[in-house]
């Protein structure tokens, strides 16, 4: 067994701003580091804390047994991995690009069929939070795969497994966004509609969040409504939820603003 | 000046579950308590705590300077506000029913008309969460009258006053259940997402409720984009943030479940 307290020869391919923040954590942790990045110019920073540059992706893909991407989409990924298979044989690829279920799956088919392994990651952070205390990474693929490199991935925030599906990092990913997204939406709105009462965002923000905080915390009393739906009670009913809702969409109205929101709430929520 | 921490003459209509929690936080706090309910027995239990019971809705409303209503909606308020009107003249009539903007402005022109004060209120908690520490209500109405019942009205929990327009209260309280529902709406459509891979919504909920509360502080910073768009630079420009929602519309399509939130927060958020 690998002692993870020893340093690993790591790969990196992508030096945005969020491949130059993993390169750094990597550095810091004390790995052997390789990278590489289709400008040049950006590695040039990372080689004074102790990098070396691949001359080519192929090069820097052969040069340690766990390669590590994050370019901009499942295009760019594809484009590099696919012309480096041979030197790939044998290697674990993490998969830290953004991108879709079926694109992490397909990614797995393609390297399961050349002696590759993937793991799909999903980086719940901006690259400033990257190795701080509330960065978090979720993984998907063979559980193997990431017990093997779990000390390195550590590194980056809390390494969370959600599942040998390789989707499974890019939809838990997607729909822990959509949550924030939503949150965001309904602030957007609400601000709109408080302030046709002479009220401010900033007031709404100040009461919402605390508020936000509390309901938060509620999600795990709902999951099983989702998980196992026929064993579950729900404190409120679905029109009791839809009327509510209904008061919502009454207020937007009032406040001349649009009610496209609360309808799709509504729906989500009740079928109604 | 009245000394608030004298007992305070009070009167509430309505004992359901959330009046009669109301009932119990003005008896803990010492005040010489009034109520009336439609169904009389609802009183009963409170009679044994210190409560008068009224024989009318109408001598309830005449028996105090302040009035407390808490009723199902907006008609069942008028019903007995209007033929007390009389009995009402000089007092403060604290409206904690469940309304729209609108229906609170309206209150408020009727009492002003009679020589009655309204205040209008939001209660942000479940009756159990009443007079405890997560417990915030919202006022909106003349600041004096708040001001006059604000030591009474603050044993309910926290008492926010939001500005002078009447239907303040209650778009800011739809504004911040629109925020929860998008929130519950966001998880169930996740749920459903990270089931059709393996997961489970319990997982879900795990890993989402820290990445919310982490997010939810975010709002103060987004508020000058509602309250000062001319001002304002977007940390994430409007092309950022739909691109980030239509890769979580591609995975919802993927996981062969509803988009059609998705849409809306696209829209509600960019414009585009
Ligand atoms: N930034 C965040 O907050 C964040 C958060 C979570 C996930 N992510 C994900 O992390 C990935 C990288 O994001 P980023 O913020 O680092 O973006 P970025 O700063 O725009 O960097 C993009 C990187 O991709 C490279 N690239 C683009 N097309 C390429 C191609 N065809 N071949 C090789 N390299 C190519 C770029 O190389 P050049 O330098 O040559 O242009 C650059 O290194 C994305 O998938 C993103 O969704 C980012
Ligand atoms: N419960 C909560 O979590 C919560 C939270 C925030 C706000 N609120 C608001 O608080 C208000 C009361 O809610 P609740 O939970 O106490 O409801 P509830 O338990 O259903 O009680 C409804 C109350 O309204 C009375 N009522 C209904 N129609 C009436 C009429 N025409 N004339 C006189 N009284 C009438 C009922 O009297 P009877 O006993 O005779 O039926 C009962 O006292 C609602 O506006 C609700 O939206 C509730």
């Amino acid at each position: 067994m690998t002692n993870m307290a020893t340093a690993q020869q790591v790969s990196l391919i992508g030096l945005g701003a969020m491949g130059t923040a993993l390169a750094k954590a990597l550095l810091a942790g004390g790995h052997e580091v390789t990278v590489w990045n289709r400008t040049p110019a950006r590695a040039d920073a990372l080689v004074a804390d102790g990098a070396k540059v691949a001359a080519s992706s192929a090069e820097a893909m052969a040069a340690a047994d766990l390669v590590i991407l994050c370019v901009l989409d499942d295009a760019a990924v594809r484009e590099h991995v696919e012309p480096a298979a041979t030197g790939l044989r044998g290697s674990t690829v993490v998969n830290l690009t953004t991108t879709t279920p079926e694109q992490a799956r397909a990614l797995g088919t393609w390297a399961a069929a050349r002696g590759i392994d993937v793991l799909d990651g999903g980086i719940m952070a901006v690259p400033e939070m990257v190795g701080g205390p509330d960065a978090f990474v979720l993984y998907s693929g063979a559980a193997a795969a990431f017990e093997r490199y779990r000390s390195v991935l550590e590194l980056f925030g809390r390494a969370e497994y959600v599942g040998e599906d390789l989707g499974a990092a890019a939809m838990y990913d997607v729909s822990i966004l959509g949550g924030m997204y939503a949150m965001f939406a309904a602030f957007e709105q609400g601000g709109a509609m408080v302030r046709s009462t002479g009220g401010s965002a900033a007031r709404l923000a100040e009461l919402m969040t605390p508020f936000l905080h509390a309901m938060a915390t509620l999600l795990a009393t709902q999951a099983p409504g989702i998980d196992t739906p026929a064993d579950f009670v729900q404190v409120q009913s679905d029109e009791f939820t839809a009327a509510a809702i209904d008061l919502i969409d009454r207020a937007a109205t009032e406040s001349g603003t649009s009610t496209e929101l609360y309808g799709v709430l509504r729906r989500t929520l009740t079928g109604l």
